[in-house]
């Protein structure tokens, strides 16, 4: 449904438009091999300033870093299947995490401030899901490990999209 | 890609899964005509405290109403096709709305407080729309026409998927 195939590398100027074809988004995948990331709608890029959304796809065997946040954050699985990894913020560090199947046209949503991954675990299809936050930009703490204190989780801010986009050309908003 | 031909009448038991299937969702029209709806992740059914998200789908010739609010929405079109009609909240009514097509894979959000309404405007197709919207539970002022003065416009408050909400039985969270 969501053909990505067009996109081109890069940023392109998407700030200035009412309606906005995600096909024609660029995309990119900062560093984390396998991710490719758009920005459907932004607080850096759009203007946004209480939810951003994303489009994400996962290659087979990709995944985010575990991670927490303060915000909220919603995902609606558009095709592929994978495994969430979620633990708990009540203890010193996360410890082993709770596996929950993801696949297509399921949604979740992750607990404010619980370390969490998503895996694509599929050996052939991608992963794709509109995640959706709070609160933009994100400030996302990342673990090593699932047994690094949350006390030494590392903040990355700003995110790997949002350095780039503020760093690119765009129109005033 | 996201089938609704299974969903059944009725709210279901759905807030206590952390992983839910969409298509398992029940969905309603909530004496809209044209329109079927489904709260993915909401405020009164799954405790969402910052964002919202819904999954609409509008039949040929249907719409919302015209209205407004003062959180952000974005809107993510994963079928069919459509107009966005937005006028503005800076005179003493709405006026003439500017059209814009909206199509499968793009993307708008609505300015806070701007006046708006989402029009099917295919013979044929369903327009399907993935919603998100910050500060949950909706709250929608409804106008009559685009000539009435936005002082005039009616809260409808809980907003017919909420009022539901709130009579059915559901899980602790
Ligand atoms: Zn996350
Ligand atoms: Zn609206």
């Amino acid at each position: 449904l969501f053909s990505i195939a067009g996109a081109s590398p890069g940023w392109s100027d998407q700030g200035s438009l009412l309606v906005r074809n995600i096909s024609d988004v660029s995309q990119s995948n900062f560093e984390r091999g396998g991710l490719a990331h758009i920005t459907v709608a932004g607080a850096v890029l759009h203007g946004m300033k209480e939810v951003e959304v994303w489009l994400q796809t996962f290659a087979p065997g990709s995944r985010t870093p575990i991670h927490r946040h303060s915000c909220e954050e919603v995902f609606v699985v558009l095709k592929g299947k994978g495994t969430l990894l979620l633990a708990s913020s009540s203890s010193k560090f996360p410890g082993k995490p709770q596996e929950f199947p993801i696949y297509a046209n399921s949604t979740f949503s992750v607990p404010v401030n619980d370390p969490h991954q998503v895996w694509n675990t599929d050996d052939v299809e991608d992963l794709q899901m509109l995640v959706v936050i709070s609160r933009p930009p994100v400030k996302i703490f990342i673990y090593e490990d699932w047994d690094m204190p949350h006390t030494a989780a590392k903040l990355k801010f700003p995110y790997y999209w949002d350095e780039e986009a503020y760093y690119s050309p765009k129109d005033e908003l």
